[in-house]
């Protein structure tokens, strides 16, 4: 595929910078772009490095005129960065589902396939699915019993749906996903847990993207719900009925405890932690390694364990590293208050 | 499946209010209980919500007065939470193994099946492996050479028990468990690691649940142990040569380094973790986010990072919060002091 | 196998003491050594256990004097630990590759395979895939297109590793390991994030072995890049455009965020974490659930969140322990001066 900086330019509502008839097969970045492509500068430093490449275009911010490419051709864009991705869409495009489905697939009875969908090697299909045109399914892959799952998905390789579950239209499921183990309930009976048995299931809307070896628990009644738009990355834990919202990130190694609600636009960041029943008000944002104990206001950032406001959580780390030096400021008050006792008596 | 409130009660050894005769059919929260269903109410709160429901029974403490129920028909326990547990078991029962062995199932030389046995689709079975009766196996799942699985197990679907593991009865491993993968054992020899070779094994007792993706790795020589009536959460990460007793629940996420000990009946929160040849003793528990650093006492509850004793932990975490506020409380004495000091000479 | 201890003193350039004929067929631990097993002591307290075993043989360090072994038959080595990892590696010899393809394997357009290599069960290999002589694939694994693995490997079962990613030689794959799903990447546009196609690889040099269930993404653009006989334990999670170094040790459940660069011979504790876009330098050390929130210099031990030097650490948590008796101390102070500001008015 080739197109002209002009055509991209459309593309993008764009402007172009020197010549629109320069053919671009590729995007890389600074480093990597050879003839024939186009990189992406979104700061000074970026540009610098941006101009000394092989690259045949150079993408730049609005802010940036004509004269920062010193003659060479590129594209003037209101943001650089979705630009960059939605070039990278244009010239990566998804595979298309081409109605092959393996022989070594196993499909159970009265499957409903809305062709065409590939299904791929030694997959497992359950009684009664149903899939929608254009979804892949990817070698090793189970899908139980009556699950849905609807149009254009990738379900990548060795991932499991457990039954029931509900899965909607342009979702990706990366490798080992799994969707739909029973929730983690049990009650103690005088010297041994007895299984609550979990009879919900989890419904996953549309748009979501879940990351390598992820589990999201089915409800104990009910469903435990991710809204749409919403990514995860790699190995995230969503427990039993939890409710996350629409356009939510949940970063790698997030781990939420039961029926804990996840506001619109939330942004969890690797390795956090909610304790279980709470509430994320929307756009609340927890830190890296940060566990809420309390529910979050919407709009809030909040950091440490627990969790507090940003501001509150920095001052504490700040006093934390000065502990030593509050010691000693401590035992010389006190040196110095017993020296003024003794001459006062 | 309808049964009558009489029977229910006498299926919970608990006592009928209203009319024994009415029929159950299924078992609901207040929301999600519709006719012919039983809810429960635990709680003055969720008994109103239970008394606005559409259910036809309604299941209360023993506390609770017939009184209580304003004319409804219900069911008064001991123990409600108990009883709802035991009821969904009544009407979920677990699937039974029916001797349905996929043609794509691989088995190895010498297999030993105890019928009726299921094995799914694509799944593999090992030389010498044993499975007992009512033992059902799900599609991808892979069981190593001379692996032993007892009676009425569910391997659920892309499992992985390596080699010469034992794993006893009644034991569900949800999709994604591996159990028997290598210890993490290196030596450093000058200028790289060597491998530790790990040649035990992993010894999995009866009536032990293990969730989503969690892993148990084998023991570099012995058997690491997982005691009998466990159950472990979803992406649990249990170490070479670890030893966990009897009924202790490690919930998502938890992380034990090699040589842990675990007490019976211990409780760890989600993940927290330990450290390497620690031993907790039992009914130990560590909280949420908690890392043991140290051997934890019979019974102890710990929290924080090193872990310490609840209330100490608790004492920590509101004077971490007030460090501003102390901070500027020795600055204030700083103050005075120095004033006083002027004055006095 | 039997070996006389005057052989394996060979093999190890160590010393014999007391009979060199006697014949080992196994190594063991003092407490599962049996006749005609070796066992080791790295201390006195083993060496204790170690002479009241059943074990034909006791490896000793060289500080050990023949009069060490009460008359007992050995070897004294340099560094017994070594020599136990070598000469269970001697006695538990890796499986070899046979040319074993089975027939239920799936194998896309122009593999090239290097003969003998094994490929287990209801495996997957991709188009163009190429696969390196004495490499053992066990089942249920799936290997994408154009994916290049070197020689002698062993990729466990129900393992992923995505199209375009390079394996070395000598590589260990544990169960459910998934190499080069995509990178966590969005772009947020006005009310909904826009996916950035990851178009990268993963390489994975000489030697690696990683743990069960642990995931490797691939770049956004380039490689990410895990250096030759580095070891990674179980569920660690490895972003776009991470940077390892040779030789590098992560402990189980150790979290990278993206584009972080870890220098050779570093160790990172048990769940520890380091922010994106950072530097470890060679040699430097992260303790257990630590997380590195700057970069860390080489040769550098740093322990907590946010990390910081460990004899920092040390004295900031044994303050943080002190707290309760800090904010007594102020209290007094306050009381005092106060009483003395009353006395000299």
């Amino acid at each position: 595929m080739e197109k002209s900086l002009a055509s991209l330019a459309e593309f993008l509502k764009a402007r172009v910078i020197g010549d629109g008839s320069v053919l671009i097969r590729g995007i890389g970045s600074y480093d990597t772009a050879q003839d024939g492509y186009l990189t992406f500068a979104d700061n000074p430093r970026s540009l610098t490095h941006a101009l000394e490449s092989k690259a045949s275009g150079i993408m730049v911010g609005w802010a940036a005129t004509d004269a920062d490419l010193k003659g060479r051709s590129g594209i003037s864009v209101e943001n650089p960065r979705l630009a960059f991705a939605l070039l990278l869409q244009l010239f990566n495009p998804d595979p298309v589902a081409t109605g092959s489905i393996h022989p070594t697939a196993v499909l159970g009875k009265d499957v409903q396939i809305d062709k065409p969908v590939d299904i791929g090697a030694n997959a497992f299909i359950g009684d009664r699915a149903r899939i929608g045109k254009g979804t892949i399914i990817d070698p090793g892959t189970y899908i139980g019993n009556d699950v849905s799952i609807g149009e254009n998905c990738r379900i990548g390789p060795n991932v499991a749906v457990y039954h029931h579950c509900v899965i909607g239209s342009r979702v990706r499921l990366f490798a080992g996903v799994i969707i739909g183990g029973d929730g983690f309930g049990y009650v103690f009976d005088r010297d041994h847990y007895e299984r609550v048995p979990q009879i919900g299931n989890v419904v996953i809307e549309d748009d979501v993207e879940i990351g390598c070896n992820s589990c999201v628990d089915r409800a104990t009644i009910g469903s435990t719900r991710v809204g749409r738009g919403s990514k995860f990355d790699n190995q995230v834990q969503v427990a039993h009925n939890d409710q996350i919202g629409k356009h939510v990130i949940l970063a790698g190694q997030v781990g939420l405890a039961g029926s804990v609600t996840i506001g619109d636009y939330s942004m969890l960041g690797g390795k956090s932690g909610v304790i279980d029943h709470l509430t994320l008000g929307k756009k609340a944002r927890l830190g890296a390694a940060s566990i809420a104990t309390k529910d979050v206001p919407e709009g809030e950032i909040q950091w440490g364990y627990p969790s507090v406001r940003l501001n509150d959580s920095k001052e504490q780390m700040v006093l934390i590293r000065r502990l030593p030096e509050l010691h000693k400021r401590i035992k010389e008050l006190e040196t110095r208050l017993a020296a003024l006792e003794r001459s006062s008596k």
